[in-house]
């Protein structure tokens, strides 16, 4: 398993994935996307599970799409940059939509797809040498992993454009005072640090985590008549579940113990 | 009326809603919900109102739900806290959709709910000891009061994250930095600058105002073009109302008279 | 040709739109509206204009609509007013969905419906020079030109509520810092840096610029799910186009050539 385009490691409550393929700067190829979707069904199933964390091995986070595999496909070269694209977004959108918190560790340079892998963690956290670079339109592509969604999100439209567009590349640091990442952390730090962190938050109450991410999703493509609706009925199940327990404590002064998912 | 949880007082144009529970940090129980959603169409429904501020007695704006009430719910507690968030959405949809600017004058902590109702302002006006903590997850929680909505149009959706993960405070002037509140006044000042604010947007074009308000929130959750279409509809009611008397002072070189609603 | 409201220049791939009533500060009255989207539809459909650039002439921008002309409506006040800010807005479409980028160069003051018009750029340069204010509400009347849709993803809902209700003068420099453009230029050099820029995208993949603003503004309102949906299908589609030059000069080590559409 140790050779596998992605690992997934367990570890408490925390399942870590880790693209691997250290040598190719962790490229997306079919192989890697196939494992990625694994990975991603098989942590989010995991109810012992409570926090994923999403890093790359190696120097690089993950530099994108493998291009000489990309380039390969012939003839068949629309369809099988669709399959590759569609397949990484079946992983993508399992992360997205899992009933638990997603930290991503932004380890180093991420570009192309890997940028819209680095960036889309509840939390993340990068390393003080991690950029990144959108580099699509340097070779006459487009964006995938959903950074046309997220990234005007968190950077505003007018960085959106402006990133895609010239491929200009942020560091880290930049990348904070933007809204790209949570914070930075020290490179020697971040592995460390982020399984804290993911620890943290699988001690957690996680369905308030993952509820929480869901309500702010769902909340930018519908009016605030309907997520004041949707925030009610939420925090109403919340109370029956986590929020039990989270109340009690309150009012107990003591800390609360979420254990139930 | 001056024992009631949620006080209205007129002074010109300008309705003051006042969260009054100072002794609960104006907690948010089932009584204040009833007095504010009455005290919303009160003022929403009133031709002379023409501009409301809401603002919370005591030292903190509002602290939340209130949990000792919500605790005791009992059997019943999923139903009495979806009757309790249902009931305070009402008042915020009212606040929303009137024909009137709304000011939101922070005069101190705000919390839980209380986020949610201090950054619903038009224009949003902070104590410098003001400060933001989301609350929600702390206790198994999740965010209600439209929070989930506003937050990430106001700060972006990687510090909205953040907040509501981590439950970092906020302090009033990151607030400003951030786009949560429009600007700090000094403690002292903040009461008596808040109503001179009020009373010009009182003076001014109330109905532009509010379509301003619409048009904004509208048109986060539909296309340019649909957006265009409402703009130039819009613009043409307003040269009926308002604008001819805006364009009619601008020609003179004299201030326009704004009265009619 | 050189006396009509609205002029079009080309040179090279590029097509400069130039707003041409320098003396009334380029407002907008009927006859440039019209000239406007005629001059859209022009440059959008001449396959030999790779990108469109859009500049007022004069010390100007554009100070929004021509307040004389609108006030000596009469009876037919509204009607008219509505067609203006139709006609307006069928231009604006024009520039919005074009297959090439759109390059606003914003070589002076911007206001009212000018105020639109010079953050719709895919890419904006401001001069030092230039300021931005939305002057709506100060005559009574509501945002234009897409201004209600495009200004909260640039700058948060916070900054668009502030600069509509308020009407408070943004300089070039604080533009910037906001999102409002992307970035100054001295006031002598902006005409010169602007075309450049332009005749760099022009050489550039257009197909993959304009696809990644149709991805950037379609993300808007929809879910991330149909995002990456339309984001697959997107960049398959292109590595049979520009990709499949872009991705070939990736591998050679040579800089790519785009040329087809």
């Amino acid at each position: 398993m140790s050779e596998a385009e992605v690992l997934v490691e367990r570890s408490g409550g925390v399942a870590r994935i880790v693209l691997n393929r250290p040598e190719q700067g962790n490229a997306i190829n079919h192989a890697l996307t196939e494992r990625f979707y694994a990975a991603a069904i098989d942590v989010a199933a995991d109810p012992s599970v409570r926090c994923v964390v999403l890093a790359g091995n190696g120097r690089m986070f993950c530099v994108g799409g493998d291009i000489t595999e990309i380039a390969a496909g012939g003839d068949a070269i629309r369809m099988q940059l669709k399959a590759l694209a569609a397949r990484l977004h079946d992983g993508v959108l399992v992360l997205a939509d899992m009933a638990k918190p997603l930290v991503t560790l932004v380890n180093g340079p991420a570009a192309g797809a890997g940028y819209g892998l680095a960036i889309m963690g509840d939390i993340a956290l990068a390393s003080e040498v991690a950029h990144f670079t959108a580099a699509y339109t340097a070779i006459g592509l487009t964006p995938d992993g959903g950074l046309s969604w997220t990234l005007p999100r968190l950077v505003g439209m007018r960085a959106a454009q402006e990133l895609i567009l010239t491929n200009r590349r942020v560091a880290a640091s930049e990348a904070v005072a933007m809204g790209l990442v949570t914070r930075t952390v020290a490179e020697d730090a971040l592995a460390e640090e982020g399984m804290a962190l993911a620890a943290k938050l699988a001690a957690g109450p996680v369905r308030s985590f993952c509820n929480v991410r869901r309500l702010l999703q769902a909340g930018q493509t519908r009016s605030l008549e309907a997520q004041l609706a949707d925030e009610a009925e939420t925090i109403a199940a919340s109370i029956e579940g986590e929020g039990r327990e989270g109340v009690a404590a309150f009012l107990a002064k003591r800390k609360p113990v979420f254990t139930e998912g």
